[in-house]
């Protein structure tokens, strides 16, 4: 079957279940163009809002595995899941690490499961654009959750969990104790931690410190559970399936609509903050903005003033 | 003595190497307003550039003991050292995490030393804004070296290092192998690689790792060393700093003055990026540009193309 590269088609084809469809729509919505703006304005159109589950932590922490394990536990409950998988991208190798992606090649012939990875590195205005317009694409597939799977804890990572009604934040007891993840600046958004790897050394220490740093925050309306796991067995997964879905009943339907809100609105401004950004690259580019420019690089005038001497973009 | 807060004053106060004056001008130029332009416009005509040196790497690496020790070698050589220390800003508990700070008082009553923390968070438009204003108020003050010190390896830290001549990279045995660094994306930015703590086990694994994964980007003009240091007992230090020399040399005049070019021109688009975003949220606050808004909050139209219907932004 030729899949449609017309953004009306491919967005019906999307809605009643089709994968293939699903692959093409998302790598036209990134792209820009006529043809982009007009798949994106339909998928908004056709998306049912998923439950959107964030996975962040530092590098190492066992978030594929337990990525991996999440997927399981979706479909053991008959529910669809997709599963969009940020990738570091190294202009170094030239790229993405795909070593932690190639067990979830254990679902690739589950109709139920669509995984897509998409480079952190190389897009336009970073993974706060591309990755909410794949989200919507992925919405108009009609999936019961999606999860949204970050590789570090930088502030684009961060940054992507706003696009999450749910996170989870993962912790070893090898990365470090509680101050390294208030340094993170990761304590704050997540909804659910989980000690992964429990069986290591360190484990107490790690859950404890968390417990305290946490315990800061004073009396929320949700206290973050602290769940210890060990993904690569299993071990604690059902444990954390469950508070993922009493997450998700606490926000209910008026919190995740709350939350949807917010996130459409910050998508405007990244929306106008692109467009702009790409006048002022223009306006530097040639004429008047580019001898301004020249001047600047020689020194001959600061940065900041120049700045405010450019009229008209 | 009162310092003053007429920019001129400030920025000639500044230059005869008043550090009272330093720390008020840094502060005036982080705002926003006429003065701060003003000061600004002078700080950068009284700007003698230093060799800026960064330094980045995992949180827990041992960044700032290393930091302190470079201080001590710079001053060994009679050479003056500002530092800008980026901490992280928790808004969980409202301030940076000052910790490691502590131990850099150690050189706070000598005036060839300057130190100043920067919070990673809570700039408009980020270190990247921040940073080179604070940055240029401290060439102003004629140090020879600068180091900017950053606490994770985040695309921040690795933005705020593209305002560094020479970028050390700091590892640990423990931290994690080549893999976790590439996935980290520092390994493209390091002009020297330092394993920290070589007294713990797996140090030899590190560098080996390091080394291969390194020699994949090919034959450069500028090998990047492996140095493997203690920093709490000064091991291997002086040959840190004898590297960082050697790396200033390898530049030479006009390797730095193409790097400034190339930052002055980063730092113009970046200035306009933030002066047109300034417009942006203007443009959503009231008018067709609130409803609009509204519209796209409801869901009523989708964020892409309401961005597309804003005119006169």
């Amino acid at each position: 079957m030729v899949v449609s590269h017309n953004p009306s088609e491919l967005v019906t084809a999307v809605a009643s279940g089709d994968r293939r469809a699903l692959a093409r729509l998302i790598t036209l919505v990134e792209e820009s163009g006529a043809g982009a703006n007009e798949a994106l304005r339909l998928a908004f159109e056709a998306a049912q809002p998923a439950h959107r589950i964030g996975i962040t932590g530092a590098p190492g922490a066992g978030k594929s595995t337990l990525t991996d394990r999440l997927i399981s536990m979706a479909r053991e409950q008959g529910e669809s899941i997709a599963v969009l998988a940020v990738d570091p991208t190294s202009p170094f190798s030239g790229g993405a690490v795909l070593g932690d992606r190639v067990r979830m090649q254990d679902h690739i012939l589950d109709s139920g499961v669509y995984i897509r990875s998409m480079a952190s590195r190389g897009h336009l205005g970073g993974l706060s654009v591309a990755a909410p317009k794949a989200l919507v694409a992925m919405e108009a597939g009609g999936f019961d959750r999606i999860l949204i799977e970050t590789v570090g804890v930088g502030q684009d990572e961060v940054e992507v969990t706003s696009a999450a009604d749910t996170v989870l934040v993962v912790l070893t007891p090898g990365w470090g104790d509680g101050v390294q993840a208030a340094k993170a600046g990761i304590l704050e958004i997540g909804d659910l931690f989980i000690v992964n790897k429990a069986d290591r050394p360190g484990v107490r220490d790690t859950v404890a410190d968390l417990r305290s740093m946490l315990a800061l925050g004073g009396e929320p309306a949700w206290e973050p559970p602290i769940i210890e796991t060990t993904a690569y067995s299993g071990s604690g997964v059902e444990e954390v399936w469950e508070a993922v879905e009493r997450h998700g009943a606490h926000l209910g339907e008026a919190g995740l609509e709350a939350r949807r809100r917010s996130r459409r609105r910050a998508e405007l401004t990244t929306a106008l903050t692109v467009r702009i950004n790409d006048r002022v690259m223009g306006s530097l580019a040639a004429g008047a903005g580019a001898e301004l420019a020249a001047a600047v690089e020689q020194g001959a005038i600061d940065p900041w003033t120049a700045a405010d001497q450019m009229e008209g973009i």
